[in-house]
């Protein structure tokens, strides 16, 4: 009989942000199938005979997602109680719909265990709150991965920006300049604040803030790379006036 | 010496998605300030004599924000160290900035302790993903409160529309004909799909399915109440595919 493969976000990377439901999970499973990208201490609590690194392949490149549905549907079949292991909520930005389509065409019962996203805790652990009954009444998430000055992006800056609601990007540290410019030029006030939030709840969580118009030089100066999380919006305004009391830094 | 306040997310209402951190807190905080959102599982465990209930004051109606900002406030200068439990996420429509920017005017220390949303969770474990990556580049979340017929409406339907993403509403339960239909007049497909999902993660969990012209009647005819999570877009219709082995359900 097949065993269960369980979906299983990581959450935004200090391990106390694992859900209870996750934690139970990767001390029972047989076998957990991840990346890097649940971070280093909630990796290495994980026995090395039980888990299976799926990030990249021998050689470097990245394993193609075809053979990760694969091998989950593999090691079920086997009997395994197996955990499919992302950062983050694997159903924001993380495969999770894919996978889970994959595994219902096999035939293999899964189960679904929501996470904390980076997407709304690494601003809140930063003192931003991505809605605000003064400031916001909607958010929305994008990636930062596309390239926003093609016409074919699939990101509608202009739609977004015209929400007048907070907008958080994933993975946007590299594009910065292009979608900050493509919401200048759909309407955007230039002083709208901007804050990037680098590996918001890890050890080397780092902040830069700045406006539409500096936050690219802000990135520069305090040096911020990948992972970050950027939030664009009056919200990233509010940091200044309770960071001095905030204990989360 | 002032005692700390912790902002802190219940999740969803099933108590397995607590987060680590959020269990421990109600273990040790010497007073947990809440109302009845996180749901009966998450209340109850904690012992009586450490939890105030201040969702609602004598005689019926809701505290005021300003009230419980302020008992936050007493407690923590008594030297307690305080919980204010939220239901899902403080940080997400839950007047957690609200809260942290009055304890950092009033000078007391606090911590922001990130959740698991309703938002995605009650979706995701109905088998919906809020983004995907051949139906959804992005999610925007709203709250359906707001009579979006007022000229003055916060939220702007016609722009949510334009993104092309996924939207989510939380409380939308009786507004849902006129959002619906102000997703219509913005120019959405009639059979874009929608989900409802009632207390999700709950043990009375409840979905009903159908479409921007359907889900209405689909909602009348399933007896859908609050608290309920509207999914607006092509993931919604992804569920069909996968509920069979679904085991969250």
């Amino acid at each position: 009989e097949s065993g269960t493969v369980y979906l299983v976000g990581s959450g935004p990377g200090d391990p106390a942000l694992l859900t209870v439901r996750a934690k139970r999970l990767l001390e029972a499973a047989d076998v957990i199938l991840h990346d890097k990208l649940p971070g280093p201490e909630i990796i290495e609590a994980i026995p090395e005979d039980r888990r299976e690194d799926v990030g990249k392949r021998a050689g470097g490149e990245r394993t193609p997602q075809s053979e990760i549905n694969e091998r989950l549907v593999e090691l079920a079949r086997e009997g395994n109680a197996v955990v499919r292991l992302k950062g983050g909520d694997s159903f924001v930005f993380g495969r999770g719909g894919e996978e889970a389509e994959h595994l219902a065409a096999r035939e293999i019962p899964f189960e679904v265990v929501p996470a904390v996203t980076s997407a709304i805790a690494a601003p809140a652990v930063a003192g931003i709150p991505v809605t605000h009954r003064d400031h916001a009444s909607s958010v929305s998430f994008v990636t930062g991965h596309e390239d926003p000055t093609k016409a074919e992006s699939a990101v509608d800056w202009d739609a977004l920006a015209a929400t007048g609601g907070t907008i958080v990007v994933l993975m946007g540290v590299g594009r910065l300049p292009d979608y900050t410019t493509a919401l200048l030029e759909a309407g955007m006030a230039p002083e709208t604040p901007v804050a990037l939030i680098e590996r918001g709840t890890w050890p080397g969580q780092q902040v830069a803030t700045g406006t539409l118009e500096t936050i690219v030089d802000a990135r520069d100066e305090a040096g911020i790379s990948p992972p970050a999380v950027t939030v664009i919006g009056d919200v990233a305004g509010t940091r200044d006036s309770v960071v001095e009391f905030l204990e989360n830094e």
